[in-house]
């Protein structure tokens, strides 16, 4: 166990990202590895949301809405630098379903006379639900496939697809895919594809453009810490933009938002993109949560996230292996994102007994506890400190303890 | 002049409302006639800010969620009670627009086989974009008719029609429309009614489940003072619940949030009609604004909102008419909302104008001015100020003043 401790104690003391952690509030004594669900506030955040409570909104009234109404763009810019996204191509706003809503719709009419939805087997519940209704409004079959399959799929059958919708990174195995591969076969087939980067954004270096990504969604309160249901972002590649033909035709998307004659006439670019009123105190926190990425290369956040993650798997191996947790996160670095699940039975219990030692993670039925690792708060020690605890819970049973309260997944 | 100074002082000494004024946070020195756009900060919002970022999320991060999504419900039963909904029929979420695509596009599968969506041909733009949209997706055509002529459409020609879209009030001229005729006029033709309640919930009495209302939609940053984009709500007919099948299928309305099957199964009731994650900063803002409903009976909102509308016109009458004003909304009390719209040429001018000697309305092109009373925190005497603000304005000619900045609708 020392062993471990001093290694980890010799990655924080040489870790370049170790400054960033006093940009976040985080609670005294709690080991936070759920900041893949909910990141934590950001410093800037509570002083932000007050001057625009008391500010923007209760001192200049509708006086602010010509400053409101630019936040959609102004922050999809800032989050594009994160998507290797130039200026232009991403818009904030709404939640994730309806962005995936969207997104998913406009692909499809991009293909008109395609009649397949392609999707992922394990792609995220939400997805799948919204990929059914697309499917059902626009007459396409939506058809799941395993990861591994796709390429063979688009291959054999690609001329039927219209869209290919897929997660960047496995909600509950990490598992990374490799964007600029399957946009390419999507591609080589005809179809259109639409990344989902929830588990993603933030967490790792992104170049969208560069792959000719075609579309893309993602959420803004897991890494990217813009707090409870933050509003969502869609990125639309150039050569979409003037032809995106959305079913969401909200007023703030319009040529001219005020107009009064009734027919919609899409706003030029990507602000067509952009639905209805966007919800300002929500989108004021994300603005101030973005300033902690300022400065921070993409790449260090990457290597770092790997440390944590090795590290964590390293400390799994020799502390946990006896005690029936099998790691299901891949093992290379360039297959995995910034969290690792382990697999364990009594997993519900183990992550109840966990929170009650203030190590905050989150598990996924039936089997599956979650942890994520954000570089730009977490150490090597809290990663340390998480499995010694964990341990610990198990070693004493504690997962079977009858006291343990019923809650949500999320702990 | 001076007699309507008394006039007004009369009627604010004898005001049962004056009490509730003290319940918003209003900038000193401005008389605000915009809170049918953006109503005012209540006195509770920041705390309860302060509450939710560095206590909800701060120190409970993930923990919080499980109080977190029972918002959606629990306010929804709040505005129920505004709108004259038992409990149950309500949820709050996601923008205007989006809940607008949502109930127009359920309305419709509500009917099928019927050809025809209905909507009235000054209805709110986004109103008719979505309709168009959803006409679209669903096959269905969209027939724009007068207000005047729905009555005689829906009796020669109702049986093609499926779903009959309006507003509760007009957003320009502030009329009122007969919710419950309307409803009964839909429904003797075989159609289902989705209502706009955006310019009516919080400024006077609603019957929802009184009148057999089908669907209904609205905003809560209006006359609910809920912040901007604050979230919208949905009131779904407790007969419609269970068949309500809404193309935005998001997680949080699946009848198990965490459920990992990938196939959507609506939840029983009024939550299925939960889209995605809820805006939780901007949720909680709306929470605090209720506040200031407690205790308020809707019937003395209405009786002071049209003596402060009626006490408005009266002003305009003596002191405008000979500059070239016209009043565009209902004299009569039971067709007008809680709005006046004045017809002017230099409408946008005369805003500017205003503006600057700190009255805040608005104006819609081409020439129309457009002010809001909401009865909790305006008085008589502000209705006063407005109009002789208004006349000193149009008296030195202010509206020609080339210094004017151009800006947007919102002032």
């Amino acid at each position: 166990m020392s062993t471990l401790l001093s290694r980890a104690e010799e990655l924080d003391a040489e870790d370049p990202l170790a400054h960033t952690r006093k940009r976040f509030l985080l609670p005294d004594g709690v080991t936070y590895l759920d900041g893949n669900s909910l990141g934590p506030v950001p410093v800037g955040v509570p002083g932000a949301m007050d001057d625009a409570v008391r500010g923007q909104w209760g001192e200049g009234l509708v006086r602010s809405w010509p400053d409101w109404m630019r936040l959609p763009l102004e922050l999809g810019d800032r989050i594009g630098r994160l998507l290797g996204a130039g200026t232009g191509n991403t818009v904030v706003g709404d939640s994730t379903s309806v962005q995936i809503f969207n997104a998913l719709a406009s692909a499809a009419r991009l293909r008109p006379g395609r009649g397949v939805l392609l999707t992922d087997v394990d792609h995220f519940p939400t997805d799948q639900y919204l990929a059914d209704s697309v499917g059902r409004l626009l007459g396409l079959t939506v058809r799941r496939v395993p990861a591994a399959e796709f390429g063979d799929h688009l291959r054999v059958s690609g001329g039927e697809v219209a869209v290919v919708a897929c997660p960047a990174v496995d909600y509950r195995t990490g598992q990374l895919w490799d964007i600029a591969e399957v946009t390419a076969a999507a591609h080589r087939a005809g179809a259109v594809v639409v990344w989902d980067l929830c588990h993603a954004v933030g967490a790792l270096p992104l170049e969208l453009d560069a792959a000719d990504v075609d579309l893309a969604v993602g959420c803004t309160y897991k890494y990217l810490n813009g707090g409870p249901g933050a509003p969502a972002f869609i990125y639309v590649n150039p050569r979409h933009q003037d032809r995106l033909d959305q079913p969401l035709t909200g007023w703030l998307g319009h040529a001219e938002p005020f107009s009064t004659t009734g027919t919609y006439r899409p706003a030029p670019g990507v602000a067509r993109a952009v639905i209805g009123t966007p919800p300002v105190l929500s989108t004021v926190a994300l603005q101030a949560a973005l300033d902690v990425y300022e400065g921070v290369s993409m790449d260090a956040v990457r290597t770092k996230s790997l440390s944590l993650t090795g590290f964590f798997m390293g400390c799994v191996d020799e502390l946990l292996a006896e005690w029936g947790f099998a790691v299901v996160t891949p093992r290379r670095g360039a297959r995995r994102g910034s969290q690792v699940a382990l697999r364990h039975p009594d997993a519900y219990g183990l992550v109840q007994a966990l929170l009650r030692r203030r190590v905050i993670g989150d598990m996924r039925p039936p089997d599956l506890l979650r942890f994520g690792f954000n570089a730009l708060y977490l150490t090597h020690q809290d990663v340390y400190a998480a499995v010694r605890e964990l341990r610990a819970a198990v070693t004493a049973g504690e997962q079977h303890d009858p006291g343990l309260a019923r809650r949500s997944p999320f702990g």
